[in-house]
């Protein structure tokens, strides 16, 4: 079928040659030119501006938009919004907050727009050659859309989650529980660091990634981690975080939900950031203070 | 080759018909006569008492011990000590404490019987069909052992990971790893159940497991279990646990190494067995003592 796709980074990029393998007609844009120029090279038919993308598409036409979450998808739409017509169609495919896709839900639907908020993973491997996706929104018009996720999707990796927000929604709290396999894989290896044995870190994720309780996809990451650098000597233990975890535990906090694992995972992100702490010289001083206890000076 | 299995548990009996499948020899004994009556049926031969199981082996003898960890793996090993001898093997393929395989080893090898401790994973389907294999002991003796494990364990499934204990240690650590997967997984559907949207667990669960990030066995078996009972309505949420994710914590505080995710997913559990707690108590008197705010009565 026919779609534009407005935003050409590493998942929009990977998803047009998806949708062209699955000899689907894209129309492609992004602020920077090239990516367009290349996928055009493919069969994609690149547009020099948002509403270009819009006239070369026919009625009901659909829009996905695949660029960082957050104002600009706002800009993307605010352009969008006075080319396009009721019954045409958005698919927001980024890691939108789900009150901002239920807002954009409204503001599209006063227009007779319908919204698709969909959660997309599987990293840009899973963009190009199968991700996994979970979509919220209008379930009368999802069978107009349902065919690209049945050609871009691994096998049974799309899900028609529920009425609006529950797509990002769901990406959300996937990525949360991703923060807390990621640190608990993490701890385990820390363990073993510091155990006495003498461990092979990639032979470890090897047999832990075949035939295990915790054989994962994250496992074969590890493996694949320690076979290029086998103590990860050339890497800091900073641990970045791009939002979604931060929103599933302020969303547990807002449903007053239990989800330690979570927290903890997203505070050590935190904690890894700093090369020192206060809360850790606050500590330091009050030992000091009843107990005589020695600090170390910071000139040391 | 030829081997003795001492233990015919659910683990015990399903290795010894993965044996079997692979035409080892395989002499079999239980306290319970049944499940060696059954394997004879399938091949075995059976003996009554753990010295027929020693008789009826050639040097050097191979015995693959699996039955609960504790004093039962201790009280096997001194029925066998006196009937074994020098340049035999003892396997101790069960969930046995690192530190007790390190005594253990050192028990056997005054008498010149090497020892392996081999953590298992893969549940019972995996004992049975292909399992993972993590063994700790003495490199040059490994060689003999390797083609059980080359026949019993799935592809890349095994891992001769280093001196004593280190098999142990491993399937321990593997272990914490697993209870912070678990609770990672579970607190994320647990928001999902207080979102207000209206999430059906298995189709999650079944998206989840196909093409994202967190795709693993454990989400595989979360499908499973949704199908069987798509709310869980007929399971309350006691999480009982049999004690390696306790060691794990225990080795991470004796080593003084931050493992916060695996220490709350062993709390929580602690937690789960609790209908009501002390603690709870305690903090609604505070509230109630300081602020004058309401507490529940016992009685209401």
């Amino acid at each position: 079928m026919q779609l534009g796709m407005i935003g050409l980074g590493k998942m929009g990029y990977n998803l047009v040659q998806n949708l062209l393998d699955h000899k689907h007609d894209v129309v492609v844009y992004d602020v920077n030119p090239e990516p367009g120029r290349k996928l055009a090279a493919l069969g994609a038919r690149p547009a020099d501006t948002i509403e270009e993308v819009v006239a070369k598409l026919s009625s009901p036409r659909v829009l996905w938009i695949m660029v960082p979450a957050g104002k600009i998808v706002d800009s993307v739409i605010d352009t969008l919004l006075p080319v396009l017509e009721a019954g045409d169609i958005v698919i927001d495919g980024g890691n939108s907050h789900f009150k901002e896709s239920a807002a954009r839900t409204e503001r599209l639907g006063a227009k007779g727009v319908k919204f698709f908020d969909v959660g997309t993973s599987g990293g840009t491997q899973g963009a190009a050659e199968g991700g996994c996706f979970m979509i919220g929104g209008d379930k009368e018009t999802f069978p107009v859309i349902e065919p690209l996720f049945r050609d871009i999707a691994v096998d049974k990796g799309y899900l028609y989650a529920g009425t609006n927000g529950s797509g990002h929604f769901l990406k959300m709290i996937h990525n949360g529980i991703e923060y807390g396999m990621m640190q608990a894989i993490a701890e385990g290896f820390e363990v073993l660091s510091k155990s006495g044995f003498d461990y092979n870190y990639e032979e470890v994720a090897r047999v832990w990634a075949n035939g295990s309780v915790i054989r994962s996809w994250l496992m074969d990451l590890t493996e694949s981690a320690f076979s290029k650098d086998p103590n990860l000597d050339g890497i800091k233990g900073v641990m970045q975080s791009s939002g979604e975890g931060k929103w599933t535990v302020e969303t547990a906090l807002d449903l007053e939900v239990a989800t330690p694992v979570m927290a903890m995972s997203l505070l050590m992100r935190y904690r890894s950031l700093e090369t020192d702490t206060f809360h850790g010289k606050v500590v330091a001083a009050l030992r000091n203070e009843f107990g005589g206890h020695a600090v170390v000076r910071s000139d040391s």
